[in-house]
């Protein structure tokens, strides 16, 4: 486990009863101080009531704390969810004795049955009691689901000679999909970045990581990333050179929770990145990656590590983007596996098919048509991810 | 087994070694006279080799025979495999002693591998001199991949007095989507239709029956609907009331392929009809059944009988088409789930649980915003289908 420390925060994660196994299902992060806050929710039309409380809430580009749980997603939960939404920040903002809404809430787990909202209240001193610095690793215990292991990234830069944090944790596993790809992710940093440039920052990231992930298509109802900048290190955006700068460590801080994200798929067993070239426009790329990265066809033969590479062509010829069959080459890392179209014959396949026993892989289509190309990180799709959502509920 | 008998048309399904299985793999069906043939092609940008053969000769509108091979697509297979489908068709031509340019060539089994077409030429006289009026069924085997049984229908109707037949066989299993579902369906008809109104009843009923199934969300190189009228029955369309009869019945026969296909999804265990109404037009209801009817989250909940209506809503949220979650409203067959974007509670969950036991049920989404509306057909996704895919090629 990293350093998970971020100047003038806190945080805890405790077990409040939501999950009946007794594990961690409620978390809190506390910014000492309110902390320019910017954040990117799910484009479902079905939106849970903590998310719908958040984008009201987030207008006003300041936060101080993220009261979490799992185990319920307070999602088509009617006024009723609202109001327990609003509770749980109220209860937290009464705890920590700050403004109610400098609170944001984020829920995940089952759909559609109301948040035991009295396990919260009844909760929140302990929870309130056991916040310290240290604690963001609990909060990335407390918010799994079907994730295996906890995922959390933390890395530091420089700007005019002071150091600054960047800390984030992110649950994920099933319901992963282009399009606001992870269903939590929460970044800390004590840079001192204004609301706009931080709205920005995390928008172009969350483009560069989350939404180029996929596991099986679906799209969450309770999807969020929140970013809190709370200033601590002194270390402040103010050129283009500082902008850049740091918007590449958060991008790198997003791909990394993104990658973590995938490697933990529900059932996944291989970690596989689809690159797509050689299109006319990196949109076309991006379209095609993703089908190709979606394909349930293409996926199990990824599990059966079988290089059925008919299934990647099919899958690429049904994206909506132009192509050219007789044009295309595929690799397996460096397997030359399909030229123009066509098969390399048993040989290659051969040596294809160590390439698949190998638990990272990249698949690459060229297009040799033009010059896009796009990445899309998935992963391949085993018999336990059924046997993982047949029986989520029970 | 029905009578697939059609008069005018004679048939046969033998096993020439292209299925290591040693099962029936090649399938001829004959017109005694030149047909009135329409066709309908896989929308996938890549198209395996018999696909272009056939759309450029079926412009005619004219054929006499059908060859068709199953394990091997003939796809991705270049020059070799246009010359490969030109020599199936002249093989069969030569036999039945017909234009070569009246032979229609269909493929299906795994792409990339080059046709063994010396296995198909030696075969050829014993497939010709098997031919006889009954052997339809013969071709519904010989067309199977990962099938489990063979899908057949058999229709009669009256026009002016006189009798006419419709048969129709057809495969399907996996890669199966809208935007042309199945892989291969082939209607044998004695009715007399010219080529541009049986386009239009082709065109029609496949929108109506193929493309209103999934599977799992993936589209084949090679599907190909054909339907050929060689008017031995005497009875003529002629009138706008014949038109709308003989549509109605080719709609029956097609929808009644489509549904045996879903009925053998790949490792399906259940039949749902995802019915959505109350959309603001057909075409979002479409949009919505679709989206739901190919979730892998609702997929594996069905097969782990889980009435998890939260995927459901959650997959109809991400559809790209105008909801409003608090007027929705989720029937499992008669069973009203969720009212008002809510869940009617534990004691109805349960009555959905016992309708989640049948084989064959109905989800039925009301959006309660106007009166489009739209059904698709779907099956669970189990643990066999991963099975399936996964060794599929071993």
């Amino acid at each position: 486990m990293e350093n998970l420390i971020c100047p003038g925060f806190m945080a805890a994660g405790i077990a409040s009863g939501l999950k009946k196994t007794g594990e961690k299902d409620l978390g809190i992060i506390f910014s000492k101080i309110p902390a320019s806050t910017a954040g990117v929710f799910t484009s479902n039309k079905v939106k849970a009531a903590p998310v719908l409380l958040d984008m009201d809430r987030i207008k006003s580009g300041s936060c101080q704390a993220i009261i979490v749980n799992s185990g319920n997603a307070n999602c088509c939960t009617g006024d009723k969810g609202i109001e327990d939404a609003e509770s749980m920040a109220r209860y937290a903002a009464s705890g920590l004795e700050i403004p109610e809404d400098l609170v944001l809430v984020c829920s995940t787990g089952v759909i559609g049955e109301p948040l035991p909202i009295d396990k919260i209240q009844h909760a929140m001193p302990n929870l309130i009691d056991s916040l310290r610095p240290e604690g963001v690793y609990d909060v990335a215990r407390a918010i799994m689901t079907t994730d295996t292991v906890p995922k959390s990234v933390s890395m530091q830069g420089k700007i005019n000679g002071k150091t600054f944090t960047v800390i984030g944790i992110a649950k994920g596993s099933g319901m992963i999909c282009p399009d606001m790809a992870t269903m939590l992710c929460f970044i800390c940093t004590d840079i001192d970045a204004d609301r706009e440039l931080l709205k920005n920052f995390l928008h172009n990231s969350t483009q560069r990581s989350f939404n180029r992930i996929t596991i099986d298509g679906d799209t969450s109802t309770n999807d969020t990333v929140i970013i809190m900048a709370n200033g601590f290190s002194g270390a402040v955006i103010k050129s283009s050179e500082h902008i850049g700068y740091f918007q590449n460590l958060l991008d790198d801080v997003l791909i990394d929770l993104a990658k973590q994200i995938v490697r933990d798929g529900e059932g996944a067993t291989k970690f596989v990145e689809v690159y797509v070239k050689g299109a006319l426009s990196d949109n076309d790329a991006h379209k095609i990656a993703n089908t190709v990265a979606n394909s349930n066809l293409v996926k199990t033969a990824l599990f059966g590590e079988d290089a059925n590479w008919g299934r990647i062509i099919a899958a690429a010829g049904r994206a909506k983007a132009p192509l050219d069959q007789g044009k295309i080459n595929i690799f397996f890392d460096d397997v030359l596996m399909v030229k123009n179209g066509m098969g390399c014959g048993k040989a290659v396949e051969a040596e294809a098919a160590k390439v698949l026993m190998k638990p990272e892989l990249r698949i690459s289509v060229d297009l040799n048509m033009g010059s896009g190309c796009a990445s899309v990180f998935t992963c391949d799709f085993s018999v336990d991810y059924v046997k993982i959502n047949a029986d989520y509920r029970s």
